[in-house]
């Protein structure tokens, strides 16, 4: 068996990779810039990640085109990245108009071309910020659209482990079957040390708190 | 109302778009480079068409990623693109894996930046090769695909007038709304002068004769 898997060398697809190479997958690691500020420390992890495992193929690609259509602080740099904030109501800026739409499909021509049986994808609905392309009905829609545009003879299964999970039990998993949580970057805002206080950080320092766990890489300020 | 539309140049995507100019659209052409062989010749020829339109806006973005994966005569140049051959049951070497859904996602991605109100498409299921991402119930799961991935006030129609059609009623309407098919390009072999043999060049022949028009353009050896 064979899997494409979406790593952004963050906390829940390096999980995710791990995860899904202790369920028998050989791993396709997939990784994605797609001109995000901190694209130089993900790649880095990712690529570490990938080489732990160790997976079968490293591929990158880049679709920072995004960066032309403009809309969000995690490519137009322009904009600040906004900081966590539970009160607001609508879509934080740094939402990137259907960018899983746009790593499903890579992941898609990818999968079919190496005649891989799966594509692993670490979207989680729960405690996000309620981007709608990690929402459990596209994740099922992009199914139906795999199934249809593929040849009749492909199967791809979309699987999403974590669709459903809070990012602390997604932590409580990894640290059972030994990620790395050292070599993985999640920060929004900056490259050097994490800021601490963006979306990515926010999350990811709360679910080591909730295990009652030391995060092991560092945050500006302590 | 403004529509983007994925503009190659051909002769399809080129009725496409004066067609949903017509509808009232103002258009945002999208010109998609995946690393094909005929490349410069149908930038060219998009080009060409946006500005005679004219359109809102031109944006080029390239995927030549997909060469990464191979198993594409388009896309893998040590392959060699087979000739039209109708009796061949399984897809042609021409068939780029899960193409129109890296085409979509862009598409939306770029559609919901602009605050778009739909997305043409010029598949057509009919006299094709049997891709199966031009399939009509492709198309359909990728609308549902595009309502559940993009915001909760964003609504995109995925509009496809052609699904149904045959080369020559497209023209047929291209013929009438007065689309310069002397600026359009369809071979999928070479860049000078038309190879004729392709399957793009046999079903564009094919529908100029059944017209019993003469298409502007030359081809090799007549």
């Amino acid at each position: 068996m064979k899997a494409v898997c979406l790593l952004s060398g963050g906390m829940d697809s390096s999980t995710l990779a791990y995860y899904a190479s202790r369920q028998g997958y050989e791993i396709l690691a997939l990784h994605v810039n797609y001109g995000q500020r901190t694209e130089a420390k993900e790649r880095a992890a990712a690529n570490k990640i990938a080489r732990l495992i160790p997976a079968l193929d490293f591929v990158e690609v880049d679709i920072s085109y995004l960066r032309q259509f403009g809309m969000s602080s995690l490519t137009d740099h322009s904009i600040g990245v906004e900081t966590f904030d539970e009160t607001r109501a609508d879509l934080p800026n740094t939402y990137v108009p259907f960018r899983n739409g746009n790593l499903l499909s890579i992941a898609t021509s990818y999968a079919e071309s190496q005649a891989a049986d799966a594509i692993f994808i670490g979207v989680q609905a729960q405690d996000y910020s309620g981007y709608p392309d990690c929402r459990p009905q596209f994740i099922e829609a992009f199914q139906q659209a795999i199934d249809a545009g593929t040849r009749d003879g492909t199967r791809i299964r979309l699987i999403t482990p974590f669709v459903s999970m809070s990012k602390s039990e997604i932590l409580g998993i990894g640290m059972k079957i030994g990620v790395p949580y050292e070599y993985t970057w999640s920060c929004y805002q900056d490259e050097e040390i994490a800021c601490g206080i963006c979306g990515a950080c926010h999350f990811r320092r709360a679910a080591f708190e909730s295990l009652g766990l030391k995060d092991p890489i560092k945050y500006r300020g302590g």
